[in-house]
């Protein structure tokens, strides 16, 4: 569970509590607006959403980490340009469309940059594009440059939320994470959803604080964090053109403190992931892995990452089924392609706390399968059913608690070890990927 | 598509080709048994099939190529010991529990053995043992010794029907390959559904010849044809701790002509490993990526399996979507993570022989995507609906065609290639693998 361990009964707790999360940091606006276009290569009518974060200033002392898919979208490359720009002043995001390799899309995303900037008073090098959703399409472009004015004019410096609302594609509900440190605070917002492993996902996270950090500290203070936090899970195995996590600091409040600050940019990173994966693509259970013993930090974050990426196993987890059979295939199929002569024989492996298999056998009765069964059952967000077509949409929009299917693998042979968060596969994964009614 | 391109309209007429493809090669007979017990560690009956694969004089001319996982099913670690054996007189085969990681599962595999051996006149070193189903549970030893007379009496050397049928779990019907070689034959039978990459899977595979080939040349013949069929397709990108590849020669025939039994071999290989992915669980679509201009095969090899898991894109294919954009996201996954510095700025992407990626940019219009929808079309086997309850239940339980969604993707930086055969990721291989109805 997060660091929280929060029990939302419905919708409206969960959106109150948010509200709660959301106020701005000191020198932060964010404005949002929705309109209408048509794609040029699928002609049916969508809609888009613009996201604008602002500085009041702006500011040298921004972060950002970017994906490692080798076709990176245009805004990944004009935001690596970015980092040598001597300060930031804004932001923009937009979903629907991501502009990866779409014929002129890094030219297209600078005349927006430039668009946005002439609205601002910035230069166009002091605007970082953003954009999720469908790759390969085109950005509909004028009707961005049209749209501009209205999200501009609802700029306001109150609350996070419109924005946390305004980059998400198919996740059920905004995610926010905050902290306070000293007197100022960090800020988060992310979307996530599908298309997310390892390095950055279809997540585009945008972290705000008045603390005032400089730029190569918050540069190697984002690094740790992102490697400990969104780095760590996987809803599928994907890995998205156009994953971003951006951190701007308005430098409004001294930071006295900044082992308080890394530790709170640490844990707000570590529950935001947390949330991201909660509210994957038909996500019905989080699954935490916890690798120890393990010769290395790096054989223990594959292990986990081929625990949670057997499909197998994570559709026995979505039916609430203990297969620890097809767990311990995991690790061995693992161990036998990637980690050759890696000693199995003393691996302990426990679900839930009970122990399955120590020293190369399982240890299973039936009074342990009734207890994982309950362990699996505790932690599921939601039961699923189709509707009459037999299309599966999640039942809820907001997470009912914060629990997780806990499994522990101690490979007894070194120091070494890693947490990694993943989730089921379900029904609802596949009616969001495979299905469509429009 | 497989070498035969077939269609069959119903169960019936493929029923009827299979039985046309099953005549046992000189020197074989094949006996099957069925028996309901109760597992120890889930205490509801079952059903177990014993299959008898028997030699009419134990041969020095076998081959076997087992599973990398590194926790192997006892029975593997039984055969590969068969391998330094001077003759082999039998495979024994139950289906319904994999004895993997079971407390003295090694004993109970070589007691057994020894059961059929005493039945058949053998010494139990001549008895191949292999087991597929559960992983983690206890064979019902006492059960199993107590039916294998039942098996013994059945043995019959006319047709390798009964074993095809014997031998399968979740397999929707049985797979038969053969090929003529002079006065001689290879038949081929398999079973596979779920677990299946890479380097072999929850897949057992037996190849019956009566062409006299020597050992030593056997074991050669069988890893080369190996690596270019049965390593080269992923259902679900898990490894099962149970797979087994196993060639038997009686020697009945004098083989004149070892390119001709060769190429055979192979051919053979290749159609049962593709029907081994057709009849993977709950596929609707298989595919195969033809990788070419690559630097050298492990990275054609290794791109294209990257194509065929990548979950976002296999769901796509799911709903007959072209989603190329998910397909290039894959590519550039793997590039990114596990290929870095491999150049694809000039590669080219076709699905059906349509271009659809070159240059570095999408190459799409909407008369593309309607051709690229026929193409998915074509090539599905089955549309499906859910039951009352939302179970998936694939509705046919035979090959409609051999038809395959062709994704060719030429890099243009060298002259190695590699093809690789996947599925779609569907309802049916969650509700085979999630939902229970007990």
């Amino acid at each position: 569970m997060s660091s929280t361990n929060l029990t939302f009964p419905d919708a409206a707790t969960h959106r109150a509590w948010l509200a709660g999360q959301a106020a701005l940091p000191a020198g932060f606006r964010v404005g949002t607006t929705r309109f209408n276009f048509t794609p040029q290569e699928a002609p049916k009518p969508a809609s888009m959403t613009l996201t604008l974060i602002t500085l009041d200033a702006p500011t040298p002392d921004f972060a950002a980490v970017f994906t490692r898919n080798a076709f990176p979208g245009a805004p990944i490359i004009v935001g690596r340009r970015r980092l040598g720009e001597p300060t930031l002043g804004a932001i923009l995001v937009n979903n629907k469309i991501s502009n990866v390799c779409a014929p002129g899309g890094v030219e297209t995303a600078e005349r927006i940059c430039a668009g946005a900037a002439r609205l601002l008073g910035l230069e166009p090098e002091q605007v970082l594009p953003s954009s999720t959703g469908v790759i390969g399409w085109r950005l509909p472009e004028p009707a961005i440059l049209a749209a501009l004015p209205a999200a501009v004019a609802t700029l306001d410096n109150t609350s996070v939320l419109p924005a946390a609302e305004g980059i998400v594609t198919t996740d059920l509900y905004p995610k926010i994470r905050r902290a306070a440190v000293g007197a100022g605070s960090i800020v988060a917002i992310g979307k996530g959803a599908g298309m997310i492993e390892p390095n950055l996902a279809t997540m585009l996270v945008y972290i705000l604080t008045d603390l005032a950090v400089p730029r190569d500290t918050l540069r190697t203070l984002l690094a740790g964090a992102v490697a400990s936090s969104f780095n760590t899970i996987s809803i599928d195995s994907d890995m998205s053109t156009s994953d971003t996590v951006a951190l701007l600091s308005s430098g409004k409040v001294p930071c006295s403190d900044l082992a308080a600050f890394e530790a709170a940019l640490g844990l707000v990173c570590r529950d935001l992931a947390e949330d991201i994966v909660r509210n994957g693509e038909g996500v019905h259970h989080v699954v935490r892995v916890a690798v120890t013993g393990a010769p290395d930090t790096a054989t223990a974050q594959a292990l986990g990452k081929a625990i949670i990426n057997a499909p197998l196993f994570k559709c026995a987890v979505a039916g609430n089924d203990p297969n620890v059979g097809r767990l311990v295939q995991a690790i061995g199929k693992y161990a036998g392609k990637d980690a050759p002569g890696l000693d199995l024989s003393h691996l302990r492996a426990s679900i839930g706390g009970i122990e399955i298999f120590a020293d190369g056998v399982f240890r299973l009765d039936p009074a342990k399968e009734t207890a994982l069964v309950a362990h699996l059952r505790t932690a599921e967000l939601y039961a699923s059913a189709p509707d009459a077509t037999g299309f599966f949409a999640p039942p809820v929009r907001f997470p009912a608690h914060e629990r997780t299917v806990e499994i522990a693998v101690d490979l007894a042979l070194g120091n070494a070890g890693a947490t990694v968060l993943g989730a089921d596969l379900t029904h609802e994964y596949v009616s969001e990927n495979a299905d469509y009614r429009s």
